[in-house]
């Protein structure tokens, strides 16, 4: 299987999906969904009909090396190329501007818009043989790094200084740095590194734990917090070393961890099992949260669970070209799981003046139950 | 002046302009917005009536910790916990999403949205006493991280071996890593370093030069290409020590630089120096592109100025918040520079073969004319 071909079969169900929502067409322009369809990233807009060949109406790059590429400088001027206008179309609403929509639909003479943001993030939820094939290349990244993490650790440092040795090493490993997020409001650098109170920082963006950050401009993760003797430190940074990420945590101790962070680091490694053991194909996401919470609530841990002063409520979500994709493991999920789903689940627990325990890894669907990708060691690993 | 007391003043001139756009209100949600405002980011929506305070309807986090904020889960709610509804007001029409804008436009029983967008953007573009402060004390670690790239390379290094050890740098010196660009379909990774043949590869991406990237999800700066004798690097990272940023490029050669990279360099420089001696509050930015584009002429580099196989049609713009803002100094413009406007100037040249050159600066308009803030050795510096 090829880029190439994995390409052809990820527009059909695509198409598909436009079919059953009964529209003519979708016009995408954020770069995940472009990448989705195309292999490349451009400005501009993928217009792909229910029927047919894509049409790329291009602003940049010139010579962008695509079959069926129009150089367009407005929205507007779709409509003129178009030999079939559609009666009506998805357009990405959820996160293209106001303007952009607007000006497409005037230009379309429409005046509203299918949701193409969720129809994208509902097909890309079922990972394609060549996207999983993806995924397991950057685990076995994800867990070189992990193993490479106890040389980085200097006693005596920060929680930031640390990260940035972390950061170092992902690039070296091959990471691209930069990683796509969904929605509004949501902005990470490279992932997060937590330790004692800083866990507790409640932080406005919709990420499973918080943190002050190193600025209030970007108030998540690491804060400059010293990484002190009995202290525990979560690293949760996106493996993004191919386009398909992985999202894994791990947690590692200054000295020796404490008993109540020991306790529910094993409570969280119980919840991932029960939750390997359980679930397959068709399992609702629901039905993981309650899971999820029944064992918390028997181990008398709800205090800590996903956050002490701002608790998320979710435990898991799916991964891909984003960080953030569907399906979410929260208590009204309507989402059930499907053969192809990947998803990052993260029963974690934040311990007042501690840190965050728990872990984190990505698994896929299979026919025969769930599998785990992120073979990485799960125990709290000692550091100095 | 304190951050606070400087909050009292950005609030009064966005209050200003929403009173000359003949609106009662504006709604912001995206971060460089809140914070402008607030000097913190959080998720939800701040309500900013032409007269009075501001109201926070907040999503996340808890306990934010302004006056005035009311906690909210649906933008909807914002109609029901206001005393009086506007008549009109203005979005973020350019940015926020068009199911955003449209649930806030239908809470309020509005039909149509002002563009807060750009009217923020042109508030934002003239710097505060107390943001032209950040910006000085930014570009003086933006100096000492250049002082420090000769000692960071080793012969044998790839552009993105390179730029690695420069990243860690600028998050050792307090680099947030993360910065913010404006508009749809703009992504980068902290800044871009070019050599060789890959600075004339174009790029989908409205930043003056390209880059094949990493990797196709991210098709900007570094690609793997060796950094050989007679190459040049030119090093464009974004300094995002403080809220403000600076935007500076320098260029770094590896052996000795070629003639023509030399006389491209320099020509640079002139462009630049000549801006430095003509420009003020006043001068209109259209006449600052053709005043670099006749010292191009005069010296016959058109085929390589701002790019050869695709030429960005701007050589200089807006730094602030966000690396791209206004005024830009297109052959269009209708812009003129003003008393507290700061702009990156960037003249720039890639010499097919042998990679970027030039320089780029961030200048302050003041009173008596433009003031250099980023004082930094102009000449390429020899690396080995």
């Amino acid at each position: 299987m090829t880029l190439q071909e994995d390409l052809i079969i990820r527009q059909r169900r695509v198409q598909e999906a436009i079919r059953n929502a009964g529209y003519d067409a979708c016009i995408l322009a954020t770069a995940p969904n472009i990448y989705y369809l195309t292999g490349i990233v451009y400005s501009g807009f993928l217009y792909l009909p229910v029927q047919g060949e894509a049409v790329h109406f291009v602003r940049r790059p010139v010579n962008v090396g695509l079959e069926r590429a129009v150089y367009i400088r407005k929205p507007e001027q779709i409509a003129d190329e178009l030999l079939v206008r559609p009666a009506n179309v998805m357009l990405e609403t959820d996160v293209l501007s106001y303007t952009t929509c607007r000006r497409l639909l005037a230009g379309l003479g429409l005046a509203e818009a299918g949701d193409a943001s969720t129809m994208l993030r509902r097909v890309r939820s079922i990972k394609t043989p060549f996207e999983i094939a993806q995924i397991r290349h950057n685990a076995q990244i994800h867990k070189a790094f992990h193993e490479a993490i106890p040389s980085l650790f200097c006693t005596g440092m920060t929680d930031l200084e640390f990260q940035i040795e972390l950061e170092r090493k992902m690039r070296q490993l091959g990471s691209i740095g930069y990683f796509y997020a969904y929605g509004e409001n949501m902005a990470i650098f490279m992932g997060s590194v937590l330790t004692g109170d800083n866990a507790q920082t409640p932080s406005p963006y919709d990420f499973a734990l918080g943190g002050a950050g190193a600025t209030p401009l970007l108030p998540i993760g690491a804060s400059g917090e010293p990484i002190l003797p009995g202290r525990i430190i979560m690293v949760d940074m996106a493996g993004n070393y191919t386009p398909l990420l992985t999202d894994v945590s791990r947690v590692y101790a200054c000295g020796e961890a404490p008993d109540i962070a020991r306790k529910a680091h094993s409570v969280s490694i119980e919840i991932c099992n029960a939750m390997l053991a359980s679930a397959k194909s068709g399992t609702a996401c629901a039905e993981l949260w309650e899971q999820a919470m029944s064992i918390v609530r028997r181990e008398k841990l709800e205090q800590y669970f996903m956050g002490t002063k701002q608790q998320a409520r979710f435990v898991g979500h799916g991964v891909g070209l984003e960080i953030n994709e569907p399906p979410v493991m929260t208590p009204k999920s309507k989402e059930v799981l499907e053969v192809g789903t990947v998803f990052a689940y993260e029963p974690k627990f934040v311990i007042p003046g501690i840190g965050a325990a728990g872990i984190e890894n990505t698994y896929l669907v299979t026919d025969s139950g769930i599998e785990k990708l992120t073979d990485i060691e799960e125990n709290i690993i000692q550091l100095a």
